[in-house]
């Protein structure tokens, strides 16, 4: 196999993580194109093509990775694949017009099943006023491969990246957080006890709402028209899919500056305490590290405290630091606790 | 499984095949978006947002499938993923300028294999003069994961979709047909030896160019520039991926045309017809059905005929006709035999 090298010269993937892949993948990459405003490194590429700009933004889905089909339904796993990504223009300011997606499926999967997924899709597009304007269909020899496009644009003048967080800036969150990964928990634990008696019927009473986050997930499109309609930017955002932790850092890293936030401050769903407390984890650490909440997470100026406020929405949970006092978590004991980047590693 | 129904309402896969597939999940596709130019059905999506018009056209490869890893060296295929999408741009006679690449990678990947995939990658990037500007890294539990998106721009006013074909119009192909499909014949052949002695070299001398057609594709840039310095502009444009056949058929359904092709007039390789006759196959079967030629079809009106002769590279090969004709083609011995879409039925 072509890609066995003697093991002296071999590095392992889980040694690097995802981020480290990506940083050592992508540290040769050379911008040349007058039209090409921003690469790898934020939610999506930035495009010019002498009007708006262009927002391209691409998300690949696997099976056994980013979903298990049984007991993600296909029709909410189409609807998601699409709305991560236009949370991805979303992240940029953006308003996203078009998505393509690409499909690969083994013959597991009848014409039926792939309507359905199709459903969720069209579904989803026709929420977000987005055309399905193309993409790829081919078979699979293993499990079923989703890869989305998502296609947007912004007045250049609104474009907001990952890098413009300022020392002083409040560090706000829409939504609340956690709740994707702890109803990830609860879908886990009902298939292994389906797995070890098929009889038995999953319980989910109680748990619907973060199931719901799991299973779907909403773009915050509403957020845009907000901004515009109140007329501010803020200077750094990003949207919430690898955790709280992980993506402010990626804020953090691409802004140069230090972060502090604070523990009382996570705004937690009581459902999603519920269930942490049943599996015996801790709600903090779920908000921190769940990741999938598809939230935003930006840095705007102090000079709109009074306005955000009143977004009965939007959390205020920190402020943007100096670079060299790093980025924290200020526990209600008053305590510091470093943040840690955990993202997706997936390479074991 | 979610993906189970019971037999009575099962659609199998391979009974409707890929063009079934994909005619069947869009028909149901609205375009709302003002932005829209045009959607499914083409070689890249067209999208205006004030300037240029932006084209985006995306591209799966998944391993077992599009490549076996056991003779197409890691380089060779970043560079193909990348080449074939710039190739989708070309087709619609634009200009690339952008790529985005998404890739799911299993541990059994090192460092140095993703390093090598991405030198590909990147020397592609480099040749075409694309940026790289983002993408997706993420693990696969099975195969290797290829996800490609180019990005582009066209002046509205050259672009060339598959629908304009007219009656009389010139049908012309750039290159030669199907080198890279007896390529993959001599590649699987070595392989199979190799399998069943371990001591056996492979013998691919003889066949080393019909050998690269197949492990790397070039994108015929060449021709969007050659028509804009002779100041004409094709009617009808697609890419050879799934064969001369499908391929032709794709730009009658959508001019709503007949075309007229002759066995003389397809330019074949020597070393394709001799690797042909060595695996006992028609060369002009190979030709029209053999895939990944990645050369340019293209329909233009006969006032430019001289014109056309003029270029070493392009072949006319035959004319449009009325639709109620069909597509056929015309053999040495006159006979007329109707031509096949094969495409890429892997549904089984």
């Amino acid at each position: 196999m072509s890609e066995k090298t003697s093991d002296k010269n071999r590095t392992e993937l889980q040694d690097l993580g995802e981020f480290g892949l990506i940083d050592r993948l992508t540290q040769g990459v050379e911008l040349t194109q007058k039209s090409t405003v921003l690469g790898v490194g934020d939610d999506a590429a930035v495009v010019s093509n002498g009007g708006l700009s262009t927002l391209i933004a691409k998300d690949l889905l696997l099976e056994g990775v980013h979903f298990d089909l049984s007991y993600a339904p296909l029709q909410h796993l189409g609807y998601k694949a699409v709305t991560v990504n236009i949370s991805d223009i979303v992240a940029m300011n953006g308003h996203c017009h078009q998505v393509l997606v690409g499909i690969g499926l083994s013959n597991r999967f009848s014409l039926e099943a792939v309507e359905t997924l199709y459903e969720g899709i069209q579904f989803a597009c026709k929420q977000y006023g987005v055309d399905l304007v193309g993409g790829d269909t081919t078979s699979s020899q293993s499990g079923l491969v989703l890869s989305v496009t998502a296609v947007g644009s912004v007045d250049p003048e609104r474009l907001v990246t990952r890098s413009g967080a300022q020392t002083g800036d409040l560090i706000c969150v829409t939504g609340n957080l956690g709740a994707a990964y702890l109803g990830l928990q609860v879908l886990a634990r009902e298939k292994q006890v389906f797995l070890e008696n098929s009889e038995m019927q999953p319980q989910l009473e109680g748990f619907e709402y973060i199931v719901k986050r799991q299973l779907t997930a909403e773009a915050r499109v509403d957020l845009v028209h907000w901004f515009e309609q109140q007329n501010i930017l803020p200077t750094a955002m990003i949207d919430l899919s690898d955790g709280l932790a992980s993506d402010l850092l990626h804020i953090c890293k691409a802004s140069k500056a230090g972060a502090r936030i604070y523990q009382e401050k996570l705004p937690i769903d009581p459902v999603a305490t519920d269930a942490a407390l049943e599996f015996k984890m801790d709600p903090t650490t779920c908000a921190l590290n769940g990741g999938e909440d598809y939230e935003l997470l930006f840095t705007i100026s102090q000079d709109h405290y009074q306005l955000l406020e009143t977004h009965p929405d939007i959390s205020i949970i920190g402020h943007v630091t100096e670079s060299d006092q790093g980025a924290d978590l200020v526990l209600r004991s008053g305590e510091f606790t470093p943040l840690k980047a955990q993202g997706w590693n997936h390479f074991h």
